[in-house]
């Protein structure tokens, strides 16, 4: 049993968080800094993007979270301190060494994040009076939670967050946790930003090993615009403060409820990010079916969802389904057109190579729905993926093309 | 000595065109089917879409040009003949043979080409009717050679098209071409529509080889959406009316005149198609120098070009370099970020991983340019390439939204 709670990273025993606004967003109101404290140090897990240009404090965390401990994780909003060389690296060491100093705990036991523009140096006299003042007013109610979560937030709408509680060995174990990302999305591997908290006790391998197979599932089968971002994170600290019997490998039954409790946060996590992607209006879900492998039914997802000309017949609400087929057709994956069957909401429109004809009646009223499944069988064998994915608006194009300056 | 005339496919010697409206497009004005005759056979080459999917026509045309004898071209536009079946496939046979009849040739040397919305049985009782009227209005005026090149377009703006004379072994040659494509353009190997006409005597291997190279540097090295369409075909005709001394690959400068002269003209076809990109504002050619491997550079100036980040950012003229640096960093190709150098019209902003500070003043003014060369060194070997797209625009949604019902 998986239940919902309110609240996000302040949820699991023994977490704190503190927030303010320190002048990297121009509406003060906008908190854009903040800490997320555990009394108790904790087992931690991380991936990170791919891109092969990664933001300074990408380098930074992946030597702390290679430990496998840590207490704390800083981040700002509003500049993203990539492309910033050597500079860039010396700021997130600060960053890193002013907050273990505030927080009386071990500078490499801080992962530290930063997401925003591109190419600027961090103003660091503001995100030191920041850190500290973050530090200043850590504590675990509504209000502490709320305020970490659109901290974090950059072109996003709305905070994404959650809370869940569940019974592991008898003991009630809670995972929280928060979530930003809006425009350049197309995780590989890893996404923008998921920081997720829990009082679980479980092993570092164990929860290296669940945060892996959660994310592969959830933040690796969603893309906004198929930019992948340089700062990319997804986070877990477990403080252990349930004090259920430690998860292992071993302990099959506690492992599966807390994969189980995981998958639900993180996929939540993941759809809340689409829904809210840059100009949003349609939340859409791909399914390939009948594909030879998994890998097969990934890129042909992948290609489909990718594809403007896809993405605008659904913004503009229309049944456009050869560009679909299409589509699939360029993903490089050999297709026998003969045999496939396209399905949008579960009407069929296209089967065996032919147009189903005449065109289903009821196919101009499912696209005016807000939630659109497209469900493409190859027949080719039987792996199937289900990726997330949003429309491409004018309004993505005006966000996108008055961000900067 | 390469010299641009008045006209298209008709100014080579022997090449007729005809077309009129017969009912596919709505607007009757504007005419939807025609063809290209030339007076004696032509040998002929030509390249298709690498989709997994193809239209009808193009299963059709591939067989028709292995052969490489062609002496006519049926196309029509509104109506792509893809994914239409065993039916579809019927009916661009049907298109061939009447074609044929019409004019007095063998069914085997017409190649046939549809473009327009996809999944939707050809009207064959107005194509037909427009195959008939075409044949009877066949001439090489300038209304013929304008007609032609408007019969094809889809959302293009504007008909593209060109006519070049150049000397050949003291005899004058003619290569003349129309083109369409607005949206679904991101070639591989081949492209949308272009018809190219010569009077070049020529070999038929020769002729092969010499699209293959001018496709490769032009319709190859082009993108607006990133989505490959089913329908896409290059296609040359050769009849040999010039009268020159043949060209194969023994007549090294004579071939070296001919390759140039048609190098120039599907150059120009492809920066036309950009240019007319759907809801374009902008001309953007990206250089990718340094690479260790002409492979690399392509990879990452596909990528940079195919950002919607980037894309947008351009639109807004709004000097965002981080997501050019950032699109490269997620090409799978290795990078070694101290080494990069970024220019914008020749205006460096990012150096050996360092933003240039300060931001260079005339950054500004030139991002309001209409054509803009994004320059990326990468330092890693001494490999280049160069590729064209345009930005994207809110008429691009709009466009795209709106194209189907």
């Amino acid at each position: 049993m998986i239940k919902t709670i309110p609240g996000n990273i302040t949820a699991p025993k023994g977490l704190k968080a503190g927030s303010v606004h320190c002048g990297l967003k121009r509406n003060k109101k906008n908190h854009d800094i903040g800490i997320i404290f555990s009394e108790q140090p904790c087992k931690s897990a991380a991936l990170f993007t791919k891109n092969q240009i990664v933001a300074a404090p990408i380098k930074l965390s992946r030597k702390v979270v290679k430990d496998g401990m840590v207490q704390a994780i800083v981040v700002n909003s509003g500049n993203a301190n990539a492309c910033t060389g050597k500079r860039g690296e010396k700021d997130a060491e600060t960053m890193a060494l002013l907050t273990s100093k505030q927080l009386n705990i071990k500078a490499n036991e801080v992962i530290v994040a930063s997401t925003g523009i591109i190419g600027h140096h961090l103003p660091m006299a503001k995100i030191k009076s920041g850190i500290i003042q973050s530090s200043e007013r850590l504590g675990n109610n509504n209000t502490h939670a709320i305020n970490i979560a659109k901290a974090i937030m950059t072109t996003d709408l709305v905070p994404k967050h959650i809370a869940v509680k569940t019974k592991i060995g008898g003991k009630e174990v809670t995972i929280g946790a928060i979530a930003k990302g809006s425009g350049m999305i197309s995780p590989d591997m890893a996404t923008m930003f998921c920081f997720i908290t829990t009082d679980a006790a479980i092993s570092l391998n164990t929860l290296r090993s669940c945060i892996k197979k959660s994310t592969e599932s959830s933040f690796n089968q969603i893309t906004v615009d198929g930019h992948m971002s340089t700062s990319d994170m997804v986070a877990i600290l477990a403080n252990g403060m349930a004090n259920n019997h430690n998860i292992t490998s071993s302990t099959k039954s506690d492992l599966a409820l807390f994969q189980k409790a995981l998958d639900y946060v993180t996929l939540n996590m993941a759809k809340e990010i689409v829904k809210d992607g840059e100009g949003a209006t349609k939340f859409i879900q791909i399914e390939v079916h009948e594909a030879k492998s998994v890998s097969d039914a990934k890129k042909i997802a992948r290609t489909i969802a990718e594809s403007p000309l896809v993405k605008t017949a659904i913004n503009g609400e229309d049944p456009n389904w050869g560009r679909i087929v299409s589509a699939a057709g360029y993903a490089r994956v050999t297709l026998d057109e003969s045999k496939l069957k396209l399905s949008v909401n579960n009407i069929t429109i296209y089967k065996k190579g032919l147009p189903v004809t005449p065109a289903p009646k009821r196919l101009s009223s499912v696209m005016k729905k807000k939630e659109i499944t497209i469900q493409l069988h190859l027949g080719m064998g039987n792996k199937n993926t289900t990726l997330w994915t949003c429309d491409l608006s004018k309004e993505y194009v005006s966000i996108n093309a008055d961000y900067h300056t």
